[in-house]
């Protein structure tokens, strides 16, 4: 997997890709540049074999300011439909790309994490915050509504709808402490940790079986709206086909022989 | 928006509408006449231009105590599958209207919030409550099924499936610091303070961009049941219509000005 | 409904069906013939008019080690993928059997609660739990995905899409306190009495409106994946139903006699 990238910081070390926005001291926002390039590399992600883990980390002690106000908002003013309908549909993109690369994405948030920021670490798969992490889907206040990249679908299941639609009227910030009383955030660590933490994380989901992980998933998207009836008969193929992977033959063979399994990912 | 009705209490003052159940002596119970009033209210709500959020209070310390045994009850008992099935869509079509009516719903509860006032809340966007909130879905303990005018489906995305089917099984009361610990309550305040904190919100959420406001309610209850990818796509385009919208110019505006933006709901 | 099995322990007593695995010095794990069993006694009980509701209980200290190593995991690891569909199929069956029987069902869950063991748990209407009780999705640790038998849809409705990512991606032990925090647990009680509280649970369920009940379970399933106006219109037929059962109307008349009602299921 490419690491030269250029709207955004990429490290790639022993099958963990570390990824963050660039631009600390305006507290990283997005442009154009950024969210195409993110899109574009979270879809050749998927082909990747190399890479069995993301994490999305903040940069000089916050996430992500969310869209720029003067390289974003103000021309997005002067746009026609077309070229709106454009924008957002590139910055939904990024969302898909993001749920169908295959492997499991860690936000490791600290400070502002606003608007779109907010919407990638939603977007990804697990969430680590430090005491510091201040996450606002604030485009209500920027006089947009809070149907933004899939917001309105997924942070409904991650918090349940009544505390989302608090924070999408609102736009009004949530602590980390209510990130993780709600659900939102799974760990909350201190600063001074946070990229440790974030990266054993990523090294115990890169250690398993990927194979595994990548269909894990794929089905958490694709049941979405199946019915139960469905939801299992999709997972009775789903598991049937990594019932005949090796890195199930390798879980057993180590079991017998009292050994911890050495999972490859095939 | 008309605020002569008969058989429930209506104020507007400054785009805020309160409503509330008049029969505080018997605990605001529902009768044939409110459900149809209300329902027909809150879909002439859907075409008004000058109120921008509900606050539905409790009277005389009670939210309701649903369905009236005298009123309702009695009478469902002498009637013929045809009218039973016009009586369940009826009530069925108020809480349509309320998720149809495009304008942010606070209930603020006190006291006994029972049956169909249990699900008045329920529909409602937010909720807040008093220590003295017991809020039961009490079908079951009166022969019925838990499946009552959508709580199935809206109960577990705001509790979650376990604590839903608890609730739904047993008839039994939710405490508020339950209902706040489960995401059911965004706040619990003191009662003196109820109707203050309530209006607060409401006027917090009427002095937002109402357009867009209007369009987060819209998506919230268009995506319950579409894939992720089919989400993002809608979003992609609500939101677009948003940006064409002069709140969006007017808060760009603003920020490069370092003046708090005015929304004007356009 | 017959109590005569042959792979697991099950007794029926006042209408309440007590079933549990039956090795407990192997931690009760489950076999190619529990399996089959199990999915052919909740098939039947669709049937039973005898059996009000379902206690799926722990044996010596343990709810179920899930798929036996030797019985189940060995025997996979030699099949091809028409043998493997068919496993994966009755076990996905057992859910279906569990969901679609009618009857809610309460797990009382102590020590090891593991893979498919989770899952039955999962699949239950309630949740008791002993501090002791060690629940663990750990099909990633045996080089399987975390879609197994429907949790990949299930689990992120009981904890969230969040927590359940977590869960299903580390296959690590979720304690009894963070099921209870996250409303996985219904409640969690001393090991000596949990089989009580599980009883007495399933008594106050087996002596409420049980032609309600079922229906509270169908919808709860049913209205899955369908939208606002289609789980409310669904809601309306499905109450319209029970308001033509005699519970119903024993319930006002007991009301109106100032008496306790007594349900007859019908």
């Amino acid at each position: 997997m490419r690491s030269d990238v250029t709207h955004f910081n990429c490290e790639i070390e022993n099958g963990i890709a570390t990824v963050s926005l660039d631009r600390p001291d305006r507290k990283n926002p997005l442009t154009f540049d950024s969210y195409a390039e993110l899109r574009d590399w979270f879809r050749d992600l998927h082909y990747a074999d190399d890479v069995k883990a993301v994490v999305f980390a903040p940069n000089g002690g916050n996430f992500s300011s969310g869209g720029d106000v003067h390289d974003i908002i103000g021309p997005l003013t002067k746009m026609n439909m077309k070229e709106l309908l454009t924008f957002t549909r590139m910055t939904g993109d990024l969302v898909k790309a993001m749920v169908n690369c295959g492997k499991p994405i860690i936000a490791a948030v600290d400070g502002i994490c606003a608007g779109a920021g907010a919407i990638i670490a939603m977007a990804s798969d697990l969430r680590i915050a430090t005491p510091e992490a201040k996450t606002a889907f604030l485009f209500n206040r920027v006089g947009l509504a809070g149907c933004d990249m899939g917001a309105c679908a997924i942070l409904p299941r991650i918090i349940g709808q009544g505390r989302a639609a608090e924070l999408l009227y609102l736009g009004r910030s949530m602590s980390a402490e209510e990130g993780q009383a709600w659900g939102y955030f799974n760990k909350v660590v201190a600063a001074d940790e946070l990229m440790e933490s974030a990266r054993a994380l990523a090294r115990r989901i890169a250690d398993g079986p990927n194979f595994a992980n990548m269909m894990t998933k794929t089905m958490l998207a694709q049941e979405w709206c199946m019915s139960i009836e469905q939801a299992i008969e999709a997972e009775a193929q789903a598991q049937a086909i990594c019932m005949q992977g090796q890195d199930f033959h390798r879980a057993y063979h180590a079991f017998v022989a009292k050994e911890k399994p050495v999972f490859e990912g095939d």
